[in-house]
């Protein structure tokens, strides 16, 4: 199954060991976004993966590229659009200190200027089965808006999968209204086929009301059905984040033809929390791509979620070896 | 508030990556010292705050008044007096391998050599409000005990506010008996108005003695108003840090015109510990410039004190906004 | 004589040892501007140095501020506004290979967006004798050229000292015609005392004809007189780039009321050009505020100029000493 | 044109800013070979291109395929075979200090070990119109050399051209008698349709003699057309490398169906050389493709060589921009 | 007592800050193998110790001879043989995700190619009282293989102490059977004085039957008894790693002439678990050379056992002065 | 010939690529001094080496001691005294700009509170041939003075052979009078064997004076002559810098029983000046060791001189093999 991606490539600059921006001039320059994050796993998994995106004709443009291409995804349909590579510096927080990240150009960025006009989509929508869409560019510019709403139809039309994921932040929209931002996700709902998210998408966003008759599990799983038939979704998934005393856990959830399921949680430990939840993403789309049974999914994509808390950077790595070695030797600690 | 600083501005030189000297040639430079400690964090905080000391007139010198610049302090009473800056090299520990601090050249250093006719400590007071001077000065050398004598007088007779931080270290005076060091805190604290300490340095240092027929709060708490009383001490201020199973938690107590406050304890994972009671005391200093309730100032203090754990170097860099963010928002990590 | 100047502070990300983007994740950032490189240059001078401009209220505006104080000048009138630094990346050259500049972000920067009512003009310019404005503004955007006419009117009014520069640059002016580029500098130049540019800036942007029948030198004289009969101008200077087999030679020259001084000319040895031609600037500067003659100031500033050809980053850090000190022993490679 | 390469992918490994191997614990890691220089140059200049080679099932196989693609050359042909990579570490030299290599681990690298058997060369021909074959292939091991006889076979025999590197280094024949190596030269050449070369690899290495009766030009024209007679060779290419006084100066040759085109000596600026040859063979290889005639092939083909000496690595990363740019404006050094 | 060691100098590459090879192109080298761990251990202790192996003759034999004599091990004994060092990248893990180590060139490593002619053991055993033999080299090669036996048999002879440390590497030895590897075993340790090893050496690679009536510890005793009785072994020590809910401890054992003594447990915080076993093994052996009691030896040999897993590298750098620190000051983590 | 050298280990710490201390928090340290640079270049030419001072008993101290064993020297005779190590900051200079070097703490350093009685010198003695005496420590304290003299009375009695380094720095003598130290200078000499100077030595400091009437060789060589007859001197020896145009030449000279060796000069490529001069001691020393005529010794330390200027930091590593290459082979660039 060839997978592909509509999302923003991102320049992300890091200075090292947790300084803060004030105690270093060194940072570290990586690559990212949704779209980048999602394939570059998939492609460690082994598949075929495609990002389309637009980028600045210049030398930031070619930097990006070279990075797409180094993580395993063809840059065949990254056009040129634009002056400016969005971008956003991270300052890595340590226990209570928050990790903090500050954008730059976010709107005016290559990705942000350009609209349905600015991409080849017929054409690309011919060499992939899935595409992934993410919700951001609902929030970002009336452009990317457009496009994604463009590129969904396209896609339905074409009989193509398309996976979408709220990633609703509610900071990227401080200038659109509650209802407003219900109505693109209402329209652009109708033509996916799987969905992450989690319940707060359901209530908060999409207005539904939860049934407080009902166990919090119960609750979900009935808000969940609703939504997935209201929208004819085949698959609706999302991850949990739980604490025992001072440790977190993970345990990813998905909703599919054969009903609900959880995966056994499995502690975090963070080295680097940003991108962490694309890596379940990954887990789940391969799981789908391959036909797997859900428990095997959600084992998977949980075992891949966990781990991609440990790596540095946005864009989890891992490959199917080192999953399942965590997943059958979890204790081990040094491989050699 | 104006306030301001007397103390010694050194140079931290620090290996990466919790390797040893041995281990590497590669070394973080950082400038550091009670005085830029609080001032620092102070002026991040909002403040206008300078700092008087000497440095040599050489390229060190040059640069250590320009790293002070950058954290906020005004470098107009720095002055040039001797060759060197004192210096130490600090290598991280890592879990029970405790940090190992070497000095470098103290007692010869530009601040070391000066007494109080190198400093102009009377046209500097009639720019500040609060003084701060380190306990530290009384133990360097003579010239350093000297000069800090004089500006304590002179401060004092001029109605500006002293804020005194005992820091007794031991291994800084080995050669003076402890009946001398007693007679020196003797001396300066009855010029005090502010005074940071522990109940060690009360009972140890200045020979007070413990009610042992009180519970040991009760012990602490009548102690603290004796020498509160003893002095003409407005505040006395520190943090106690207590272990509960494999955890530390750091917890900040004030003595004031209101009476005795603790604050709530918070757990401290700990980045880099040296300097982080410059965090507490920074805290309880802005507290005390507007004017806050006890309460307040404990917990804004011990939140920024434990912030201070997890900022490599001595400097804290927190503002306001991350310290009340920490405050409100304890479990978000991640801020964007 | 108190110094300021009004530009925009942008930040420059470069990558180490001549590497470019692709070949390396590491990037050095430093924070840099026309008005930041003279002012600092100034400031290493002994001068009293303030920068009028804004930065966005956050995380990435607090660390330029920080650097701009570690440079020595005060932050006291750095406003918040907008929501971006402009930024710009350096691929360091060698030998034939040119440096390579790439801008992100400059429109919609900070200072791109604030015009005159963002900044406290008034208030700012009673603290300073004379400010210096980049010619940039002029083309940057509508804000930026109303906030730097609104200043120059101001200044004039109040008896300020103005220094312009030029520093005309066809490819941020894409977009504006020769004409309306003209009309700009003719509205601003009659506010201006000292100025800074080229015999291209007064033939190709100001239109004006040089006197063919002269050699090239009286040429240029003619020019210039004409140049500053005609505006009304103090002082104009700048720089000449000559070859001679495979070395480059700069040389300063200065059109002052003793008429027209041109330095010797001293070897280039180039290590990072960006920012060099501030050096000469800064060096005209303080000859202009500490009232050197001419001859002395075009060597003293020929001699910065140079030095800041060997200085990493744009920003020029000599002292006085450093520049005596290659002045009178131009051959000592080691000083101990 | 599609353009492939037989070649083997090396780990180089080179300590920071001159420092030799006692100096540093510091390394900065690339992925290099003749065949990765060459086509990440040719897709730099937009070819498309793919790589023939094999690596390790390893962790460092990973990361070179990674670094391949991130040159902008497919991974599609790369094989797993084996345990190691070829290795060298290269000591930077500076002035009088010569560059040092040290090999470790050539001969039982994935490439050395992999025979004709271990790659799919009929199916991988199917998609190149011009594949690369380096001579390093003929004396690395047997297996080496028999499958790049057995891949300039196939290839022949499908119609497609062959372009041949003699890159005959003694040192990696120390084993090899010198009439052994010229017969394995004079089975593969046949094959050839463009050879990179030297007049000394017609002469030292194929044993062929000068007519000294000619001038130098002469006898090289003279020998060089009877190679090309000799073995039907369209292109034959190559450099000189010239001295004046202190300088180094590079000008490329080209013998085709046009005669022989000498190129305007270019001064050579080193910052690291290895690798350079390849900058020239790849200027080569776009006039071939694109079919320039044979003066503005060897002008950019030798501006490229020069630019590649520019650059640290092996890899020569400039575009037609760069080229052309230094082609047009070689004094301008730099560009925003 | 003066102690060597036989065994391999390994050149170890490690990405820094927890990064995978993908992610970064700086790496840290280091030289390590178990002989030069415990060597340079016991040198920090104040032994003179000594290590024979060799080393190609290049620049990476030379900076792997100093490196060694930096750890303040006598090369004496380090002659050139061979062309290659074994290397190996240590991808550093973080959490759960394990430290991956993938080997480069063991077998033909000039360690791995060298047998007992190529080393002047004869000699060196007259400046040594104690060797140590890593069980590596029983499977390297057959030339290790052979010349581990030379010496040892050599060293029985003349009466010097044998210690040796089972580290049977079962991914080092997938071509040899376990009755292969057994013989070899069996074939060495008559010669041994000292051995370190686990129950599992035990039962599963020297095939003897645990007394499953027993509880575990008594059983384990009876097996390790009747080793050393089998083999006449003076020493048999190792250690056990336990888990308490999420944290590990580690604790060591020594069997002796005073039977069996078993150190308090310690708390493992792990920063780099290569080469922490080999910090044990020094402890042991610098009890046995001092004549320690068993219980002084497993408290200081299990101390700097946790130390050794607190330090980045495989190389323990521990003073006696650390270790001893961090027996009577338990919670102290800053000294100054 | 064992050789070996009392005088200081100085902590060196260097801003990468030639940033200043301002613009940088990065250092790289190393261990330098005239002893360490002449022993670690010997001992990389094959001699056994020994260095006689003293270093705090400290981590800096173990640290030092750790890098003089990695350059070859043995630790043997190095002593604890005092508590810091002298330590030097270098700005590297760039073209024009000079590189500034910034002393801290050399007086009291462990070896500047050394005297005579601190060291154990005959001991030292009885293991070594020929001993190095740095004419620094005639000026640095009256201690280090007081132990030159009493080490260089007992070398001449136990009829060691003793080398002598003017190394006068009038900035390290600004408390002394030139008669004072032209005194010290005169009681050192009769001991002395070798000695490394400059004619200047012979007439600033020596008061010695020129023949006018002879052309300056002449002159120089009757200075020698003259000086080496006062004071029994063997060997005289050192080099002359000459400018041709742009470039720098160096010549070595030597004055021996076979009269005055002047090399053919060689251009300097300058990359780190520092301790330049140490590697044409260390090659005039290898000479007389071995017994080389003349002619043979002034060219290879002079080549040895011209490397040392290529090399980072102070301590020349230069082994025969890369001194004989650029001798034999001085247009090779790359070797491999």
């Amino acid at each position: 199954m060839k997978i592909s991606a509509f999302g923003e490539i991102m320049m992300r600059l890091t200075p090292p060991e947790y300084l803060m921006l004030e105690q270093t001039k060194e940072l570290r320059m990586d690559f990212t976004g949704t779209g980048v994050n999602i394939l570059s796993n998939l492609s460690h998994f082994g598949c075929e993966t495609s990002l389309i995106t637009n980028l600045p004709d210049n030398r930031l443009g070619e930097a990006a590229k070279a990075s797409v291409r180094q993580l395993g995804i063809s840059d065949k349909w990254i056009g040129q659009e634009g002056n400016h590579i969005g971008s956003y510096f991270a300052e890595m927080g340590y226990g209570p200190r928050p990790t903090q990240v500050t954008y730059q150009n976010r709107h005016s960025s290559s990705f942000g200027v350009s609209d349905a006009s600015a991409y080849a989509f017929d054409d690309f929508l011919k060499e992939t089965d899935l595409v992934h869409i993410c919700g951001i560019s609902l929030s970002l510019t009336d452009q990317t808006r457009a496009a994604a709403f463009s590129l969904a139809e396209k896609a339905h039309e074409q009989g193509k999968k398309i996976c979408f994921d709220f990633n609703f932040r509610p900071s990227l929209n401080k200038n659109n209204e509650a209802a407003f931002m219900r109505e693109q996700y209402e329209r652009i709902l109708p033509y996916c086929d799987i969905v992450f998210g989690s319940q707060r998408d359901l209530t908060d966003l999409l207005n539904m009301s939860a049934d407080e008759s009902l166990d919090s599990t119960e609750q979900f799983k009935k808000l969940a059905e609703e939504f997935m038939a209201n929208y004819d979704i085949e698959q609706f998934a999302g991850t949990f984040r739980t604490r025992q005393e001072d440790n977190y856990y993970l345990s990813g959830f998905l909703f599919s033809t054969s009903g609900y399921e959880l995966a056994e949680p499995r502690e975090i430990i963070n080295l680097d929390r940003i991108g962490a939840g694309d890596g379940y993403a990954a887990g789940v789309l391969l799981g789908y791509a391959e036909n797997w049974p859900a428990d095997k999914t959600v084992a998977f994509a949980t075992a891949n979620g966990v781990l991609a808390h440990t790596i540095q950077g946005d864009v989890p790595l891992t490959t199917r070896k080192q999953v399942e070695h965590i997943m059958n030797h979890p204790t081990v600690d040094l491989i050699r």
